[in-house]
């Protein structure tokens, strides 16, 4: 076995999830992530924690839910008057196992990123309706994502293999407390801000944060950060006003998402549009009412990420990048006893800051095409 | 997907574990067995049932216990005085998980039999300890266990995988209905019946089953049978005296056994010996009280499978073979409220009965040199 899968699996273990003796671990392992699921099992093995892996692979759910669907012969995505089919909610022992779990560690993996893209949208969106229980009980663990590189993986980023490999572990393996430090000063920025304004060509948006906690996403739990690698200071807006364009494609649902335009009033999306991949964004704000309001404002700080990879994992990590997510605000960004945006859907989207862009926390501008003003190469206000 | 793993999927959700609306089903999938997991999805999903598939490849396990396991560099399984590791008896999320869980689908497959072969002895006898209400919660499911063919089990068989293909087919898409019929005749003597009595070359075995009741194993919950194939009467001795050769080999926890003995006096073995694996059989005789008592008498009685592949599954249901289970006997077998043999561990081993032997119930012969008394071939009583 590679070595730096054993690394990935201890950072993930120890770094990440802070796994004690005793706890209750739920390693969810995706098809292909096979190898890393034996390096988890063996430093929760030398932690003295429990395991119990379950096994998500895209194709099971495909399987599954085309066959639930009363419609699974029909692959047009675009058909909402189908009737979907009606899921019992939150089956009792699958809650039961994430609600005893301490520790979730999702494996992500695949042999095809499109496994998922023939499953009807109506189906997909009341299976998501039917989990909300479950999905907060996973939620409510100490829960980690990270993704095991697989062929599938590096076409997707259009990366030969060994150098999709080389990608990963550069963005994986590093050196998190020093990151972390780094980024306690955007923070602390934001969370004495009350106002964000986000400009670059065709963005011109409003996103008021008052209130609002920062996560210093530093891929570790201690940090109420649940990816790795990690590598971004996010919060939860509380309304927005304004248009953005998502300029960084990605996919979706095995559905590729090019230029994605939305128009905020008052917080909800009144408006929206898309080069590609307009049928899946009207499934995903159609899903509930929280899916038109926006759940995150992330910025990348992770410098090690240097490219587009078509991963969301990775890219809303990468640096000179902005992204918003509609639908789900995360807990760790409210006030306590405070509700934030609810859906049961959370879905990131990408905006490029390198150039011609400027983000402000109240009218000060704490970063310049892709430099904050900590760094070298910040340009100071002349305009 | 090749149909013979459609139509398997579909007779063990149907026919086997007969699930229903809203069952909630865990659906074990080994390494190796992806495609039928995937065809099993779809049942599940055409029945409207729940799903949670668990992820049970060897090398996870393997890689967990040597971890766990004090001494996790020494492969030597003999090595009886090492301390095994502390387990946390039942877990509380996985035993929630089984409790609330109506239907088990173990999906067993795997690609190196070998594959747990160095975990030591100890760790392995402590695991099974430790996790003895999971295994009562799993066993008061609706459970059946299946085997995907895969080049492991196709090399462990000594065949080309194709013909192993077609074996596990022809042994699992059979006329289950009519098989039972056939074998309600012998569930018939064996209910009846109080003593039986083995006879073939060093084997000479009595065994009381006086009060107990014999399962019809015809492939299906229904029948409270739980293997998919199956094709076997079974029941479960009270007592046990005389000696028994299984001379029929087979591998137990990655180690190959050949020519076990045992040796029983008021039903406990008191001596034992093997040509090949003896400290594999030590171990399991040494794991509890109950290890040392018989829990299962099995008669073969599917004359669709016809030779030993080396998968317990399979050979114990050949016809023209006896198999008895050291540990655990089937609750299915007892009179009500009757707690039969408890133990962690239910190994079967076997025994050919195709010459020069006698099966014999209450002093009648039931079956001679592999023939029933009323099949064709069965020769008269002239001894």
């Amino acid at each position: 076995m590679d070595d730096r899968i054993r690394e990935h699996a201890a950072i993930l273990v120890d770094w990440s999830a802070r796994v004690d003796p005793g706890d209750n671990v739920v390693v969810s392992v995706a098809d292909g992530a096979h190898d890393l699921a034996v390096a988890v099992a063996e430093v929760l093995g030398e932690r003295d924690a429990n395991l119990v892996a379950t096994y998500d692979a895209a194709e099971l759910t495909r399987a599954y839910l085309r066959a639930r669907s009363d419609d699974s012969n029909d692959s047009d995505d675009s058909d909402a008057d189908s009737t979907p089919p009606a899921f019992d909610a939150d089956p009792a022992y699958e809650l039961a196992l994430l609600e005893k779990a301490d520790v979730y560690l999702r494996l992500d993996a695949g042999h095809n990123t499109a496994a998922t893209a023939d499953v009807p949208g109506p189906t997909r969106q009341a299976y998501r309706r039917s989990r909300t229980a479950i999905r907060e009980a996973r939620m409510d663990t100490d829960w980690v994502s990270t993704v095991h590189p697989t062929r599938s993986l590096a076409q997707q980023a259009g990366m030969a293999f060994e150098a999709y490999q080389d990608f990963v572990y550069d963005a994986v393996l590093r050196d998190w407390e020093s990151l972390a430090d780094e980024m306690a000063q955007l923070k602390t920025i934001l969370d004495a801000g009350s106002e964000v304004h986000i400009e670059t060509g065709e963005t011109d948006l409003w996103l008021s944060i008052e209130g609002r906690t920062a996560v210093n996403s530093a891929a570790s739990v201690a940090y109420d950060s649940h990816n790795l690698p990690s590598g971004e200071v996010f919060t939860a807006p509380a309304d927005a006003e304004g248009t953005v364009l998502f300029d960084i494609p990605m996919t979706v649902d095995g559905t590729r998402l090019q230029d994605v335009r939305f128009t905020f009033e008052d917080g909800d999306v009144v408006d929206f549009a898309a080069e590609q991949g307009e049928a899946v964004i009207a499934e995903i704000l159609d899903t509930d009412a929280g899916a038109r309001r926006l759940g995150e404002l992330g910025i990348g700080m992770n410098r090690g990420i240097d490219r587009v990879t078509d991963r969301i994992l990775f890219d809303e990590k990468m640096a000179e990048t902005v992204h918003l997510a509609v639908g789900r605000a995360y807990d760790a960004c409210l006030p306590d006893g405070e509700t934030g945006n609810e859906s049961a859907v959370h879905t990131d989207l990408l905006t490029d800051m390198s150039e011609n862009s400027r983000l402000a926390v109240d009218d000060e501008t704490i970063q310049r095409n892709g430099r904050f003003r900590w760094e070298e190469g910040f340009a100071t206000d002349s305009t």
